[in-house]
């Protein structure tokens, strides 16, 4: 095919200004409630490109109402969401390019080699926090959208570009764009799969559990109950859950995934002195839910194993921990693996690749379970980014990787949404 | 004695104003830094009671360059020590009598039946943060010599009466009052031993440790290594730890103490995200000295302790927890069972009393070590506080042990010091 050669050649001469554009979105440093610069360059690029903008605040009634809606935010004013629609003209399959602009928090600065927005390239690397997750994701969105814009191929079908907020915190911000309207015949969301097709999310969600101690000075330790020690006892109880839960995954997409539904723990508090004995203790955390499963059936496990725990220790009997269910939230999904837009995106990567992909199932929830579960949108998540530095310190993307994304996801949008005359 | 009668009679006739003292100490919040209102009652007591005063900011450059000196704090503005004297007629013992006016935070405040700084009187106890550690203890003290002023009776020794920040922070406060050149032939610091006498007392120091752990995306946290999770293992070593140190302990007057030195871990804090693996954790607590053990020795002991865990630990072997003493630091100290203050103070027991005190070792750290091993003060801590309840919510003081500390206080400093003719 004629276009496909056009867009190679285009992606091969415009690679430093690829690598230049992720450069500026990363060392805007776009932690929550602070994505607007990151998102101001995104939205400045898609007008480039003679995009349709629809640019908004989310936040109204109906997000707050809908029952996917999960965040402890009362509002989202200053950080726009948008959607950047490349008309079809008419007769094809429309198509959701969806990544999120928002990053989590760079975490202890020492573990960092450079600074974490640094931006800075080494050996083929662009280094920092978002690189990989997914801001590299999201440039290869826009450089397949511009390989085409600049060669002057037209397609059939609607390609609806989604630069989201929240999607950290829960997916607000692509529960608002469905809600204003925005589904397609299909949705590719670029996470940081290691070029891996997924066509199974794994959905997850954040609990917070708190026990109680029973305060003594340090020095009569024996007078209180010591609330880490208690605390202890539930993350014990929690690693417990999480094995016998990853040992009834039988999908053989997992096969090669240590924990394929994980509980991470990723905060602990308790106590304010350190000769006193801490009478509260909090951890938060995230629970992985299989693709197939249903969110409250997870919660129940949890709260179930924490039951269980109430009646092994006495202490416990009487001062039962807490649960509760807060922030972050993200509905599992899945298609089937020979939907056909697997095989549209299989096919463009063997042209590029020329091998076939690695096919598993996601470690991690994404946007893509609200596109599925609430638009009915079917969505493969593929992505240039390296998963295991996702959340990391010294998160990398190799540079080789994104364009051949952004390659590839232009290929499926030429077969996808067809070319017009 | 005639003087004892007076005494005795006095104490009866001004408990309601004895009490009414003590629920405006403890009506004001002197957490560490906010003290200056709560001294300022003190200090108007004393100026009422025609003792000498000398009130200053601690913080001089001897301070900070002494070898017991351990804080975090660059200075000490605001909340000044105040060393008020009741000057002897001569040819008599000295005596100092030493109380914190600082308290320990009152921790979660939901486990509090009462606000924590009310005041509240109930049963014949007057409930708060302070009351028993040991705001209860300074009002025996103040009680004490002013049933001696009320009466006239003159003395032929000093009495240098302390009320000292910092207590709780590691004894700043003590060592400034020492490094001013208060010095005396002996010392009474009520803290709460339950009406005890405590020859020995616990020394203590903070410690905080910290581990290095390995970010990832909680939904991959395989790939990561969990800081929470390898501080779990410091944890179970240090009260592996305890457990050996404590057996080491021989000496009778521990006899009733499940824990005689004690290593209290008083805060733990780790990651920032819920579904991220924590790269990083941090544990702070008071580690209890035997009264005769060295200060480096029992650090030595922890250190080895963490060596050892190196050991057996690959990732520690490579990623060892580091460890810093910081903050608060209380010599130990002791005096023999037979001292002339040790017999001085249970004459006084029995008399008001009727049966012998019960004579133990101190479970915690108190000023005591800095008097003894700095100024070489001989020093009994007694006092009327419930052991139990200190740093503890709902803490409270038995009213009618404190009359009797006072009682037995005012007896020891007739006795001791001598009444003039």
């Amino acid at each position: 095919m004629m276009q496909k050669l056009l867009v190679r050649e285009w992606l091969k001469d415009n690679r430093a200004r690829g690598a230049r554009l992720l450069q500026k979105l990363v060392q805007e440093d776009s932690t929550r409630g602070k994505e607007s610069i990151a998102q101001a360059i995104v939205i400045e690029k898609c007008r480039q490109l003679g995009l349709e903008l629809d640019i908004w605040e989310i936040g109204q009634a109906s997000l707050f109402e809908h029952p996917a809606f999960f965040s402890d935010r009362k509002d989202f004013k200053g950080n726009p969401n948008l959607v950047a629609v490349l008309k079809g003209e008419g007769g094809g399959k429309s198509i959701i390019l969806n990544g999120h602009i928002d990053v989590v928090p760079p975490g202890d600065y020492q573990t960092w080699k450079d600074d974490p927005f640094s931006g800075h390239i080494q050996g083929g690397r662009l280094f920092g926090r978002g690189t990989t997750d997914m801001k590299g994701g999201n440039v290869a969105l826009l450089f397949a959208m511009e390989s085409l814009i600049a060669n002057k191929i037209k397609l059939k079908g609607d390609v609806i570009f989604q630069s989201v907020i929240e999607e950290e915190s829960g997916g607000a911000g692509t529960l608002a764009a469905v809600l204003r309207g925005y589904k397609a015949d299909g949705a590719i969301i670029p996470e940081p799969t290691n070029m891996k097709l997924f066509p199974k999310q794994q959905g997850s969600m954040w609990f917070r559990i708190s026990v109680k101690g029973k305060g003594a000075h340090g020095g009569t330790r024996y007078e209180g109950v010591s609330a880490i020690e208690k605390m202890m006892l539930v993350i014990q109880s929690l690693l417990q859950l999480e094995k016998d839960r990853n040992a009834r995954i039988s999908d053989p997409l997992y096969k090669s995934i240590p924990i394929p539904i994980p509980i991470n723990i990723g905060k602990i508090q308790s106590g304010e002195w350190p000769s006193s004995v801490p009478d509260i203790a909090t951890i938060e955390g995230r629970m992985g839910v299989a693709p197939d499963e249903i969110m409250e059936n997870a919660q129940k496990d949890m709260e179930d194993c924490l039951k269980a725990l109430c009646q092994q220790d006495s202490w416990f009997k009487e001062h039962s921990p807490t649960i509760e269910w807060f922030g972050g939230r993200w509905l599992p999904g899945s298609v089937e693996n020979d939907h056909p837009l697997m095989e549209c995106l299989t096919q463009g990567f063997i042209e590029v690749k020329h091998q076939p992909p690695i096919i598993e199932a996601s470690p991690w929830g994404t946007d893509g379970g609200i596109l599925s579960s609430v638009s009915n949108t079917p969505v493969v998540v593929f992505g240039p980014g390296v998963t295991e530095v996702a959340h990391h310190s010294n998160e990398y993307i190799v540079l080789e990787d994104m364009f051949a994304a952004a390659e590839i996801i232009a290929y499926c949008l030429l077969d996808w949404c067809g070319v017009a005359e």
